[in-house]
């Protein structure tokens, strides 16, 4: 079941709306198929499994990191495939969350005499495929937060110099995590300042993310980076907004919130209406600060250059934050490594 | 030699101004002694591993961090000792530094018929006993910031909340780094904010360190704990300080630099004269980054709590930093650790 995850991580960010799923085929203790959700999101891991073991599948055990579907859709349900496919055994690392469809593909899978097997690894399947499961049980997509500073948490100095802090190899780092986004949001002053590209640039990596920029009197240049073609563009303002959408990008009005900032509540119900499972906010200062003020955060990325710019720096979290310690959400480094000369600390939201 | 290495460190904050030296004695393969520079600087680690292995030194093997010293101070030289112990091979990590004694020691033993093998593990002896080391070649101690921050760097909220970011695993870590440094070093607002005792509070250590002030303007209140007896406590101020110092209180009286400030230089130079080998700045934020721009910081222990305050707290680093990046001294990330639900980064000035 380890070996079935890391093969449904490779889907994570490129299959959207559906969860990232593996799936391998074990017979006489030789693995005769192996399979994950392909870009898209079809085919699903157990198809492509099965496609690749042929006839080998007859008399096999499936492991699948996801309870297999039972439902009708654009293909017949992965549930029946295995039965018609001959598997005997079926080990599962959890149940769909989704209690309408929830059990069902089991009990498909049961009913054909199929032995099956739950709540294998259950936790880190669901770990993996979190952002798939809030779009279910929350409405919302998961959440990271990448930040790249220095030491004292400093974006640019008092003169706004900026790039770079950190280094090339933090930048390619970041690309990787990026890839396992399907979006990936900004607020509209990192697009006056940046103009960036927010395209994925890995060898082998051709789906590219939805880029989303948060712009509530809908200042987005027609000319910028942003809205070039090849790439859904998403511009997010306020009801207020009086501006047209740059051609070629696509619009959402949201309601503003108490601070008069767009409602990152709401922002995130849409995205999860419109498919996306994996959110990834890049900044600025003040959208890193209001998402984290919203508490639907889930997971930070932080990247530090082993230098400081002091006090009169820009901070990599502006704006108003916590007056009261109690109020701030709390984090836990859960993982971390040295990349160049800079350091990642992955941290994720204590419960 | 590792060995060796790891007696030396016992003494570290514990033996300025001498050098924290560990010396083991091997005879057959046995270990017959052990030493390691005691509290106040003697006896020396010679003396010490000479004393457990009585009569069984004669013959023996001595691994020592740092050439014995050959001149007669208040004992008689150490190399003189081990000659006289019957040892018959003297293996060293590094000669002295200081050029008016490097290399007396082991001439003397050459001289006496033993062997001696140099250099082995030299790197690592002198990073141990850096401090030692610059005070004879840079008439400075070693220098090492402490910072305890929120992610985003902060020292406390907008409205003054501190107590605490960092939990009680980190301060307890702290008192172990403290443990390990001559003087703790710390700024007058830091006193006046927090009235701190400044003190090792660990089980099996008495001695305590230097506490220092920086207080140009001498607003050192007589009944703040820093004042208390029991321990060494130095303030710092300018030329144009009225104020008397208070009772039991050392005073330095520095001039100023450019910006005002008191010269970080000069006090550095002054300290290496009172013996002083590894210096502590605790900050607060103003003292810390002025430490940082002086680029005499040679260590940086950076605790952070897995929680952001935002960009109305108080900075870490306080006042103008650097605004052009280039001029920011780098530091690298050499060695990290979780503490409880925080964690230290351990950071080198680059070469």
């Amino acid at each position: 079941m380890h070996a079935a995850l890391s093969l449904a991580a490779r889907g994570l960010g490129r299959v959207a709306p559906n969860p990232a799923v593996g799936c391998i085929l074990v017979k006489n203790g030789t693995v005769v198929g192996r399979g994950w959700t392909q870009p898209g999101g079809r085919p699903h891991a157990e198809t492509e499994a099965l496609r690749r073991a042929g006839q080998a599948a007859s008399g096999a055990t499936a492991y699948v990191t996801l309870e297999p579907c039972s439902h009708f859709g654009k293909t017949g349900p992965c549930a029946v495939a295995l039965i018609d496919a001959g598997i005997v055994r079926v080990v599962v690392a959890t149940v769909d969350p989704d209690p309408r469809v929830s059990g069902r593909g089991l009990t498909m899978l049961r009913e054909a005499g199929i032995e099956v097997v739950e709540d294998v690894l259950r936790d880190e399947a669901r770990a993996l495929n979190k952002g798939f499961f809030l779009t279910k049980t929350d409405q919302r997509p998961f959440v990271s937060l990448k930040l790249a500073t220095s030491l004292d948490g400093r974006i640019a100095t008092a003169t706004g110099q900026s790039k770079w802090i950190t280094g090339p190899e933090a930048r390619q780092d970041a690309q990787m995590i990026r890839a396992s986004h399907d979006a990936i949001l900004v607020g509209i002053g990192t697009v006056l300042a940046d103009n960036p590209a927010l395209t994925r640039r890995l060898p082998g990596i051709q789906e590219q993310p939805i880029r989303i920029v948060l712009d509530s009197r809908g200042r987005l240049p027609p000319d910028a980076v942003f809205c070039n073609g090849g790439q859904d563009s998403l511009q997010i303002v306020a009801p207020d907004c009086t501006t047209p959408p740059p051609s070629g990008v696509d619009r959402l009005t949201i309601a503003r919130d108490a601070d008069g900032f767009l409602s990152i509540p709401l922002i995130l119900e849409r995205l999860a209406d419109q498919g996306i499972t994996r959110l990834m906010v890049e900044g600025g200062g003040t959208v890193a600060t209001h998402f984290l003020k919203s508490d639907l955060v889930d997971r930070i990325y932080w990247y530090r250059a082993g230098l400081a710019i002091g006090g009169d720096g820009v901070a990599g979290l502006s704006g108003p934050g916590w007056s009261n310690l109690g109020d701030a959400p709390r984090f836990r480094f859960v993982s971390g490594r040295i990349v160049g000369p800079d350091r990642l600390d992955v941290l994720e939201r204590t419960p």
